[in-house]
């Protein structure tokens, strides 16, 4: 990637001349990548994505000057959406799908499978995971040993280790009035614990350093950064420079501290002249949480919420970012966050994994010249069981086979929603057009002799435990 | 509001110079004032407000050129909302409150009534009203006789004048797939019918045709324009060009023609170097229709639609637009079509009526310099009756009183909804806070003793017509 004497030499004269946008329409070395997770944040909970009240100005910024996504898909829940950002696979193929990881499974992301860290330090990057890991918390599962040279986080989710055996009462109080002391969560550093609980009030602020600190000592080498915040994820905290700062309630005050934190790592690219240089993307891991009221995230115009297959449990916010290469624009084409490690290695110019089916597609041209997504197809895989597929989509046209029980009576029937015209999922179409039903059947099949039972890496707790999302 | 000489001479100085934006921020001459109303487009029908795959480009960047509001209200429906928009009143006072004028109603807006129109035009305004009335189709209903030197346009929706005795089926399937012969809606100008069936394919570009030739003729004059277009109010047309031009259907491209012709008007203004002397307000008269299924719009997170009192059916898209007078922003505070008239005459340096009660504040300290908008109650009246008092809301507060039967049981049990909080209206605080009910209970009860009852001029139509909204 190293550019040619006369390019260098042109770079060099628009760099004095201020003449053009070559400069960095041909990156001077690879690109560095930041992708920064959200927990739980959803569809509507962005000023830009139509929020009333909760006020993003940095994200909002990072939107007006970037891509922003209005079809981009995780998986429901947790765990398979981190697995799925990391390996470009299906949770399905890596035994992560169907529900999340717990403190006493002794499951996890298999050391065998290759993360999109081990595909870019293969290309000489320098690497750090920071913030939520959700993967496995046994020391072979950690992000040391899945290609990332450090590792700054809490090993699974912020609400986990509760302390005491509590009622389901007493679980809904402790997460509506939070306290620090009620979630024994440990905060690690490289295998060790170094604060537990953690400290969950300052732990986006210090996420944030620790982020911008990996940046400016990495400046002058390609670098990828995983900043997966624990928020807002319940239970929330935040700072004091944070309380009642957002109409929009606590809830409001944390996604506000995030918006702002995500400001600081942008203005110390800027600062550090490494925006042109630097894709970031942010995005959440799946829907918002609805069962805690007004302290759950909002899905927007979207139907259902974390862990439904409906559109509000996995289409997410997704913000890309890369001053002088990417133009501006709003993206209405279908991405899924398992286009992740496919995209950066083309623009890194690495080698993606051929020995193991990959789901994911490369975005590059999309984010680069904004040519037509080329994903057409989504399978939304449910909470149940050990991955069952629930629906399919294939261009504008989703059909349910297994539809969600959320807020539906559960049915086997089908039905079938055009989400380009309607992407509340309202009208079903199914009897009016059993053509794209059953066509949308056969991609449904064909894609299920895609996938090898694997072992369900989620059944590893000691059985007394009912699973939780 | 001629300039003092020496700030002139100070405009002429930064003109040249490029010193500075003083020479917009006080107004050369009165502002000009374009009042852009569509019909029936949902709080959630624009890529700024997070439609998914709605292309709303031009007021995308009106929106973040100007001031994008997210707290705006009109009426649930078209009669009540544009005589609230013309008089500042709202319609309760006028008798308009609670459905809406047909072709056979004898009833309309009074003459006696003041719109914003004679307001503004006793300050030497040139004015105009292009588009869809609805405030009486007698001659001394008409705009003409309400303050506008002229008038193009049709006079009630343009769904009305169906050609025969029509079942609700057919009405439904007529919608559904609409023909322009279906529709015996009369074009007016001034007063005398140029066309009938109008063609409504083309008339949303003829529309803004004339709004440009208004424009372009009263250049030098300051001048009141009211342009409030048919769409996308059913049955939706649009011009060749438009077909299938949008992701989001039939619906799309029509709101997506509106969209472009908005662009039109801006760009008219640019070219004639009118944009820093004119004051641009976008907004829709009330929620989305939706019986239409996929052809009606979407109030986004918002609950409920047209002729409800949730927040979808009043709540509407609303955007300022006076570059280098309107510093960019989103503006969350509370804002009604009720403060057009006192907004307006404020800017124009006009005298509001005294001698009747005005419901509408004087938004321009929001507008030019960004303070917190003076409104902090809106008065939600249903349906229903010749008017009836649904909901309160103060600041964050919102208290129905009788709640609206389009998705819920008919219930007179007070709910209370915290929509800085939750402005999807799911969680009833009532019980939690019986103190805040009895708070609005008294701003309600105070606020009707204001309310003087009126002759019901939508009870004028032969008494065989049921009323539909």
């Amino acid at each position: 990637m190293r550019l040619p004497a006369r390019l260098s030499l042109l770079v060099a004269l628009t760099t004095i001349t201020g003449v053009g946008p070559l400069a960095y329409t041909q990156p001077r070395r690879p690109p560095n990548f930041i992708v920064i997770l959200a927990d739980d944040q959803g569809y509507g909970d962005l000023g830009s994505y139509g929020h009333p009240t909760l006020r993003t100005p940095n994200l909002d910024r990072m939107a007006a000057e970037g891509q922003r996504w209005t079809s981009f898909y995780a998986a429901p829940v947790c765990t398979p959406s981190r697995a799925q950002l990391m390996t470009g696979r299906l949770a399905v193929r890596t035994g992560l799908a169907g529900g999340v990881l717990f403190p006493d499974s002794t499951g996890g992301l298999q050391p065998a499978e290759i993360t999109v860290a081990e595909v870019l330090k293969a290309r000489g990057y320098r690497t750090a995971a920071i913030g939520k890991w959700h993967l496995g918390v046994l020391p072979e599962y950690l992000p040391n040993n899945q290609g990332f040279d450090s590792y700054f986080g809490i090993p699974y989710s912020n609400d986990m280790d509760q302390v005491g055996d509590v009622s389901s009462d007493e679980r809904f109080r402790r997460y509506m009035d939070a306290r620090i002391e009620y979630f024994n969560v440990p905060l690690m550093r490289n295998g060790t614990i170094v604060e537990r609980p953690a400290q969950q009030t300052t732990i986006t602020r210090r996420y944030t350093d620790d982020a911008i600190a990996f940046i400016k000592a990495h400046r002058e080498e390609p670098f990828f950064l995983y900043l997966a915040h624990n928020f807002p994820h319940m239970p929330l905290f935040r700072s004091k420079e944070f309380e009642n700062h957002s109409q929009r309630g606590l809830y409001g005050d944390v996604v506000e501290e995030l918006d702002a934190n995500v400001g600081r790592i942008l203005a110390a690219l800027r600062e550090l002249n490494l925006d042109g240089d630097t894709l970031v993307l942010y995005m959440s891991d799946n829907g918002p949480w609805a069962p805690y009221l007004e302290e759950g995230g909002s899905a927007g115009l979207l139907r259902g919420a974390k862990a439904s297959t409906w559109e509000g449990g996995m289409r997410v916010p997704a913000i890309f970012w890369w001053p002088g290469t990417i133009t501006p624009a709003v993206v209405t084409g279908i991405g899924s966050e398992l286009d992740v490690l496919p995209t950066l290695a083309a623009l890194a110019g690495s080698q993606v994994p051929t020995d193991r089916v990959l789901d994911g597609y490369d975005l590059s041209a999309t984010l680069k010249r904004g040519e037509p997504s080329p994903r057409h197809t989504v399978f939304y895989y449910a909470t149940t069981g050990s991955g069952v597929l629930s629906a399919v989509r294939r261009d504008a046209f989703k059909a349910f086979f297994v539809v969600p029980t959320t807020d539906a009576p559960a049915s086997t029937s089908p039905q079938l929603y055009n989400l380009d015209q309607d992407p509340s999922e309202k009208y079903d179409l199914a009897k009016s057009h059993p053509e794209i039903v059953a066509e949308l059947r056969t991609l449904a099949d064909d894609h299920a002799k895609t996938v090898v039972a694997v072992k369900n890496q989620l059944a590893t707790r000691p059985p007394s435990k009912a699973p939780r999302p």
